[in-house]
C-alpha cells in the first residue's frame, strides 16, 4: 500500500503549444499574440512565455499589468508586450525598466498621463469600445482626439462580449461598430479584435493580429467547437482515507448530508485551498481508474479547504493512497466550470496558483 | 488626477495578533496553537510564523501538509508544527529534514506507513472522528490499537462540524463522543478539539490546545459573535475609467446586464483573477468614499479576469483613478462571501495568493 498525501497539477506544454499552432493556423495570415496575464492563467508566465519564444517563435505577448510584464521581459528581448490595464503611476516604473511593454490605453485620462509621463517616444495600442461596455474609448471621446494623439498609437484593439456564442447577434455588432470605427479614426492603422473565441469567428473577425489565451490552455466555453483543443491541465489527489458511513450519519461542514443508507465514503487530499471551487460542495464529482474501468464518484458535503470527501459505494476495489482524478481529457476543466457553477477559466486561475501541488510540467 | 492601475491588498498584523491575544485569553488556560495552513489562508506562512514566534512566544503551530511545515520550519526552530494531512511517501522527506514536523495520523494504514518510515521515534498526533466525518480513526480502527501503538502518540484531537452555529445538537453530540473515546482508549493524553470557532463554545471545548486560525484572521461566519475580532484584511482597486451607459447597452461577457435606463459605470481594476470570485457578477458591489460619504455600488454584469464593473449612477464625484473598497471593515470578506454564495475563508486564500496586487503589512 502506498500512503500519499499531496495533490498533484500537471500541465502540458507540449498541447499548449500544439493547440498555439492550431490556432495560428486558423487565423492565418494574421499575427498569433499569446496572453499570459495572470501568471499565464496560473501556469506559469515565466515559463509559457520563454516556450513560445523558443518553440514557436512568438514575438507578441499580452498581460494585464504592467508588473507581470516585467517579470516576462526579460526573457522575450525582442518581443512586444503589451500591458491591457495600461500605465499609470503605480506601474509607470515597468514600463521606464522594459522599453518592450506596450501600454494599452482605453480612457482619455490615462492618454493625457502617458502623453506626460511616457519614458521615450515608443507608441502605444489604443482600446476601443464595440459593444463590451468595459474598458475602451467610446466614439465621443475618440472625436475629441488630435492628428498627434492618433500618431502615439501603432495599432487599435477592442474585445468582444459573446465571441463563445457563434451566433450571438453581439459578435456581428461588435464587429461592424469596429470597422467603422476604425474606418473613421485609424483609417491605416494595423488592428486586433479577437481573443481566442473570435478565432473561430471567421477570417473578418481575425483582423491583424489575434489575441491567443483561453483556447491556447486547452479551455473551451463553446460546446461546438468539442475537441478542437487539447487539454492542459489534469489535476489528482490521493485518497488519505476510506470509511463506512452508517445510515443517519452527517458529513462535513454544517452537516450539510446525510446518508440515508449505509455508504462509503472516501477522504481525498485537496480542498478549496488547492483551488477546487467550493461550490462543487454535494454536487460536483471525482473519478477513480481502478478494476479496469473509470468510476464517477459524487462529492459529498462541503468541500474543505484541505480536503474533499465523496461517495465511493459503487467503487470497487478501492484503497488507500489511490489516485482520484479531479480533472482530465475525460472531465475537463469546462466540465468542472459548469458543475460548479462558474467557468473554466476562474479555476484554472486558482489552481495554478497554489504551492502545495506537486507540479509536473509534461514536454 | 492620479492615474492608478493595481489592486491593493492589506494585511493588518497588528489586528491579527490582537486576535490571538484574544482568542488565546478566551481559551485560557489551554495552550494558544496557530494554524498557518495553506500559507496562513493565503497571507503569508512565512510572515505569520515569524511574528507569533516572536510577539507572543508561539510555540505550536498547524499546517496540513508536511511542505507547509517545511517552509515555516526553520523560522520556528524549537516550536512544534502539526502536519493535518500527516506522512505519506510524497511528505516524508520534510519530517526526515525537520524533526520539529509532527504529522497527524487519522487512520490505521497510514500509522502502519508512519511506524515502518519515521525518520526517529519523535511521537504523533492522533486524529479521531467525532461527528464530522472527514479524516480520523472510527471508534471499530481505535479498538485495534495496541498499547505500544497508542504510545507512538502525544496528543488526541478532533474536529468540529458546526462549531460557529452555537446551538447546533452537533456541537454537544460531538463533545460527547470526544470525551467518552478519549476516557476509553487516552486516558491521560492531552487534548485538542477546537479550532477558532470552537473557542467560543466554552471552557468544555477548549480542552488542553486551541487551534487558532479562521477567527485569528478575523473571520467570524458567526453573527452572534460579531465584533470580537479585528478584521486584518482590506482590499482596495483603482477606477481606471468612468462612462455613460445609454439605455438599452449591454455589459460585459454573456451581455448578461442590460441599462433599463441611462447609466453611468465606472470600470475598476481588480477581477477574478485577484481572487474576486465570479459568482459576485450582477449581484456584489463594492464601496467609493467621495463628499466625505461612503457610497455602495452594484457589481452589473460578469466579473472578468481583470476587471469588476459596477453602477456609480448615484455616486457623486467619483473620478478616474479613485479608490474602490471592495472589502474593509464595514464590508468584511464574511460579507462578501455571503453576496458570492460561498465563506470568508474561501476568498481569503484566493485573494491572498495572487502576484499582482501591491501588497501592504501593517504592524
Amino acid at each position: 500500500m502506498t500512503i500519499l498525501t499531496q495533490p498533484v497539477l500537471e500541465i502540458n506544454l507540449k498541447h499548449l503549444i500544439d493547440n498555439f499552432k492550431t490556432l495560428k493556423q486558423i487565423a492565418h495570415p494574421a499575427i498569433a499574440a499569446a496572453v499570459l496575464k495572470d501568471d499565464a492563467y496560473g501556469l506559469g508566465a515565466k515559463k509559457i512565455a520563454q516556450l513560445l519564444y523558443d518553440e514557436v517563435k512568438c514575438k507578441h505577448f499580452f498581460v494585464a499589468h504592467g508588473v507581470e510584464g516585467a517579470q516576462i521581459a526579460p526573457l522575450v528581448p525582442d518581443a512586444e508586450i503589451y500591458v491591457l490595464q495600461g500605465c499609470g503611476q503605480d506601474s509607470l516604473e515597468y514600463f521606464t525598466q522594459h522599453k518592450n511593454l506596450i501600454p494599452v490605453i482605453s480612457c482619455p485620462q490615462m492618454l493625457y498621463f502617458w502623453k506626460e509621463n511616457r519614458p521615450d517616444k515608443r507608441k502605444a495600442v489604443i482600446h476601443i469600445e464595440t459593444g463590451l461596455n468595459r474598458l475602451g474609448f467610446r466614439e465621443d471621446e475618440l472625436q475629441h482626439l488630435t492628428k498627434d494623439d492618433i500618431k502615439m498609437f501603432s495599432m487599435v484593439m477592442s474585445h468582444l462580449a459573446c465571441g463563445d456564442e457563434k451566433d450571438h447577434f453581439m459578435n456581428a455588432y461588435q464587429l461592424s461598430n469596429f470597422e467603422r470605427l476604425k474606418k473613421t479614426y485609424f483609417p491605416k492603422m494595423p488592428a486586433s479584435l479577437s481573443a481566442s473565441d473570435g478565432v473561430f469567428l471567421g477570417s473578418d473577425f481575425a483582423q491583424d493580429m489575434v489575441r491567443l489565451g483561453a483556447a491556447m490552455y486547452g479551455i473551451n466555453t463553446a460546446p461546438y467547437r468539442e475537441k478542437q483543443m487539447k487539454n492542459v491541465v489534469k489535476v489528482t489527489a490521493p485518497v488519505l482515507q476510506i470509511e463506512n458511513l452508517a445510515q443517519g450519519q452527517f458529513v462535513g461542514y454544517s452537516a450539510t448530508y446525510r446518508a440515508n443508507t449505509n455508504r462509503k465514503i472516501a477522504i481525498v487530499s485537496i480542498g478549496y485551498g488547492d483551488g477546487l471551487p467550493r461550490s462543487l460542495s454535494n454536487v460536483g464529482k471525482l473519478f477513480f481508474k481502478t478494476g479496469g474501468e473509470l468510476n464517477e464518484a459524487r462529492i459529498i458535503g462541503r468541500v474543505s479547504m484541505d480536503n474533499v470527501i465523496c461517495d465511493v459505494t459503487n467503487v470497487k476495489n478501492l484503497k488507500v493512497g489511490d489516485t482520484a482524478y479531479l480533472t482530465d481529457d475525460f472531465y475537463t476543466l469546462d466540465d468542472m466550470g459548469r458543475d460548479a457553477n462558474t467557468i473554466s477559466y476562474e479555476i484554472m486561475s486558482r489552481l495554478g496558483k497554489n504551492q502545495r501541488f506537486i507540479r509536473k510540467y509534461i514536454y
